[in-house]
């Protein structure tokens, strides 16, 4: 019986599952956001979209008269966060973020333009959050944009833990239809006195 | 004496004109847009921005560790229109375009997709407008989206007339900042009651 040596100590199998559910996970938020807003869309209950990947364009082809084809570009850095549009009549604006972390979210995952596009959300008096998901727990949390800024300013720790998120966020229930009913955590934050 | 003899009857120099001013013309409303909300931005009065276009990428490079060179990707047609935000509270959404057309604005120059998600902005209590120059008259009108939408569904000519806008759209004050003073304009038309 011949076994084959891995270089490192990770099983091969682990290795290749985690990847793959990491990977999996990496995108499954994003889709879920998307296959909830064109729920919502359609339901005439709301009006949010994912702005595109901003991409400096440098040169283009033009391999039919009516074609363009983009042959060098590069992703830029966007200077705001990736969903916004509008809810009974209000402005929402939010970033999403998933970890695998257990104990807590790093926070250099957030970045300093979405910190600071959601204080001037606050500012103009929109409504701004942030969608965070522990896949390890399949919790996603929304949590008010004002309160994590400051948690994060606060702690000098590099991760805000867990168990904040459970203190201070609102479980946002999942489902089929829509794929995740971040709108009803909306209202129960945003909307208490109707 | 030689004389060039040109396929058309449009000479050399009408077109070379004609051509370089259609593109800095083309430019100069999205770049007068783009300065005045940053204008506005800096001066903490709205947060507008214009949207990224949207790019189908197919295939990326790495030709260094962190650094991605996209080689192949393709324009999307957009959903929604191009810029959006926050202003007073209220979700702004609006569509930019131009003519040099001097009796009316061709209605081919709206889409169907930015009508219809218009006229979802207008359900879900957003503002909603248009801002068309005439490049002709130096002229950049503001009007409500319900309002040319209906005119755009109700006229059988392939143009709404220029002299429509005078009657029914705002007149942008220009000036140095911001460049489209067209929030002016917003608080006339939408927030007549302050």
């Amino acid at each position: 019986m011949s076994t084959i040596k891995y270089p490192t100590a990770i099983s091969p199998v682990n290795l290749s599952q985690s990847s793959t559910t990491y990977s999996q996970r990496g995108m499954s938020l994003e889709s879920d956001i998307n296959d909830s807003n064109k729920y919502y869309r359609a339901c005439d209950i709301a009006l949010i979209y994912k702005k595109p990947t901003p991409i400096q364009v440098v040169r283009v082809d033009y391999p039919a008269r009516n074609k363009a084809k983009i042959v060098e570009a590069y992703y830029k850095t966007p200077s705001t966060t990736d969903y916004n549009g509008v809810y009974r009549g209000c402005y929402i604006d939010f970033e999403a973020k998933e970890t695998k972390n257990k104990t807590g979210f790093p926070k250099m995952m957030i970045h300093d333009h979405q910190i600071e596009h959601l204080e001037k959300v606050k500012l103009h008096k929109g409504i701004g959050f942030f969608i965070i998901r522990f896949s390890y727990y399949h919790q996603t949390f929304l949590v008010d944009a004002p309160l994590l800024i400051k948690e994060y300013h606060q702690t000098t720790k590099s991760f805000i833990p867990y168990k904040w998120f459970l203190e201070n966020g609102q479980l946002i229930k999942e489902g089929l239809r829509p794929r995740l009913a971040y709108l009803k955590e909306v209202d129960a934050k945003y909307f208490k006195e109707d």
